[in-house]
């Protein structure tokens, strides 16, 4: 099972979310977040190549969650059923107690443009590596990026849903419930065209 | 139906292409794009903001096309056929003879990270628009969500197949069975878990 990293990282992460949120992402500097949890930038930066990383240092880890999934599949299984794996494994690096950084960690994301941009590239490796998995599974084209991106939209809808206001359902509960719907509605035929 | 840009702009853009597919995006300046058109900067300027808007200008006719298609079709659409509607008419963008142009513009895009940043945006912005219209005819989240990410990512397939070396189909015969193939991959039902 893959976690977040603990100790002097997790620390600098938390007190980063911390900053951010309440004095901005511009305005906040790698020596601040070093100062508020006593630590030096020199520390910082041995831990984080810049404070945007602060952010994103999870997007290894994000992956690796769902490639377990993948890896831990029967070789027999579905495209389908390899992302329902992919989903439920990632879903571990997202436990209830985890929901209030996640939060955070969006609304600083979602007030700068850069942000934004870095999270798009991050969901666009992701689709990219499970697509590649995929392949190396024997999943041919279009079905192997067709899963992998159905994989990341799932993902992307349901972790909207989790940090939602007063949500209580866990990540792999909102997971299997949004991939349900999406089955159910492509599964609809279309009406005969004319 | 939405149609590409004429005159002018057209030639403007066919010219940027050539050069930006031979000389490089980088190296290429607007003033060496207006010229080899036998235009000046300044008329450059009245067209583009800059030269990366030479390559995206198409954005809004695209999304326009998507919507065009949602307009169009009848009220009792379920989610996919309206994302079945929209592909279709987003298909009318690009008819055979634009087949050339589509290959240089993604090669051009290819060789520039920040270009494809450009590009990834044009797509999220595409599937949030589709999203906000699916929700406009009563469709709810995430259905709404879904269909639009769903029909974003059967786009994003179909044109990379359709700009692929020897490819004969046309986009709306491609997007029709990569949609036909999400929706086998997606019935399919998973094994029960234990």
């Amino acid at each position: 099972m893959v976690r977040w990293q603990p100790g002097t990282s997790g620390r600098l992460q938390a007190a980063a979310l911390e900053l951010f949120a309440s004095n901005g992402y511009e305005q906040t500097t790698a020596a601040e977040i070093a100062q508020s949890v006593g630590l030096t930038e020199r520390t910082f930066f041995r831990h984080f190549s810049d404070k945007r990383e602060v952010l994103f240092h999870g997007q290894e880890l994000m992956v690796d969650a769902f490639l377990a999934g993948l890896v831990a599949a029967p070789g027999e299984a579905t495209p389908m059923e390899l992302v329902a794996a992919a989903l439920e494994s990632a879903a571990e690096l997202f436990p209830d107690e985890r929901r209030g950084h996640s939060r955070l960690r969006q609304s600083v994301i979602e007030q700068n443009p850069a942000l934004q941009e870095r999270e798009r590239h991050k969901m666009s490796v992701l689709a990219a590596t499970l697509g590649d998995a995929l392949r190396g599974r024997g999943i041919p084209e279009p079905a192997a990026t067709l899963a992998a991106e159905s994989a990341t939209t799932v993902f992307g809808v349901s972790f909207t849903q989790w940090i939602g206001a007063g949500e209580q359902r866990s990540m792999v509960e909102i997971e299997r419930t949004v991939l349900a719907e999406l089955r159910n509605l492509t599964a609809a035929r279309p009406a005969a065209k004319a």
